[in-house]
């Protein structure tokens, strides 16, 4: 790679970048465990689905790791990868609203794996307070502010109902939280723009299902409608 | 739009593309609810963050919407996502594993909303079969297959533990379901190519919040690395 003018800033990675990211990450892991060690962009574009130029040029993004002829150290890329994703550090969570969403999700026994720590849980229910679920105690909504600042907490996860999104999200904004999980269908907007929102809309994924089920069908009605402009002969 | 070939067959819509029409329906829903008949592709840009020219090459892989001047009909638009969604029509949807996750996803009224209805749910629980979750009825798993042929079901949700993953998958196989909704950490491979699988990772979306807090650090550390190669005069 060659910089044509000394670099005072890097260009930010594009969002589509940083989605293909955990799928690089998840894909190098299943080779690791298969004790791979050396994988080419072409191998990779094979697994993957996306093509091998497209492959160099995202891990392009964030240095030079695959080297001509010989291709990429599984381990070593996987180590980068991981870094990249912040996944080299543990990230100190908690979880707003222990409904049967909430439950799953401090259950979940993924994200402890890769750093992701739920420490605590918080609810308004007088019968939750107090209970644990998964070793994880529940505190009351009130003490969400004072429990953040004294335990150093990154990321909260919201799934409280839509109705106490907006409140939640207010008691959040006036913490040091670094990033929001949000699972409500509500928008949430920060005037603090230190405090980086994700949100989860489940029923986009199931869109995309309803989609390719819907592919063919919708094939035949466009190709209809370009004949009209190119009749058959 | 000009075809240069008479077309025999519509070329598949990128994956990137099917991703951003949820965005699409979405905010055409609400610009309909606030009355706003017509939206240009800047505006959208402006709503949606991607770039107007995206839009409207986005939009033109389903037909020519927009009119130059005066911009989309929102209205019309928004119709016409919805059928390209595949969603004019009822979905019939079963759930399998009624754990915390299931019974959140039962729970969840935005599916209904959209067409997709949730008619059964299936467990392997003796103190769960014969109850209902949200006036779903819960039944025994050895049913899946009776009730999916008798009952035209459409799509399959898998919220199973991922230890049953492979075998629901295999009772799913001999089905006639069209779409499988993978909630399960296992990737689901399928001889049966007509049935389409959609995998909710919902670890992927919390690496990319941790992608994101991690990125001013991330960035400095690549800037150093180019600073090596183009040192400071």
């Amino acid at each position: 790679m060659i910089f044509l003018d000394q670099p005072d800033e890097i260009k930010r990675v594009s969002v589509a970048v940083i989605k293909r990211l955990p799928k690089y990450y998840e894909c190098l892991g299943n080779l690791l465990k298969n004790n791979v060690e050396r994988v080419s962009s072409q191998e990779l574009s094979k697994i993957l689905g996306f093509t091998a130029s497209q492959i160099r040029q995202d891990l392009n993004n964030f240095g030079e790791f695959g080297q001509q002829g010989y291709g990429y150290n599984v381990q070593q890329l996987y180590l980068e990868i991981s870094k990249i994703l912040g996944l080299d550090t543990v990230h100190k969570m908690v979880l707003i609203g222990a409904g049967n969403l909430g439950q799953a999700l401090v259950n979940y026994g993924e994200f402890r794996t890769h750093g992701f720590d739920i420490v605590a849980v918080f609810d308004t229910n007088p019968a939750l307070i107090g209970r644990k679920i998964n070793n994880v105690p529940i505190y009351s909504t009130e003490e969400i502010e004072y429990f953040i600042k004294e335990n150093e907490i990154d990321i909260a996860v919201m799934t409280v109902p839509k109705g106490e999104a907006e409140k939640v999200a207010g008691i959040l904004e006036k913490t040091r939280i670094r990033g929001i999980w949000n699972f409500t269908p509500v928008e949430i907007k920060l005037e603090n723009e230190d405090i980086l929102i994700e949100n989860v809309h489940l029923i986009d994924s199931l869109f995309t299902l309803s989609y390719r089920i819907n592919e063919n069908k919708l094939q035949k009605r466009l190709l209809k409608q370009k004949r009209k402009i190119f009749p058959r002969p």
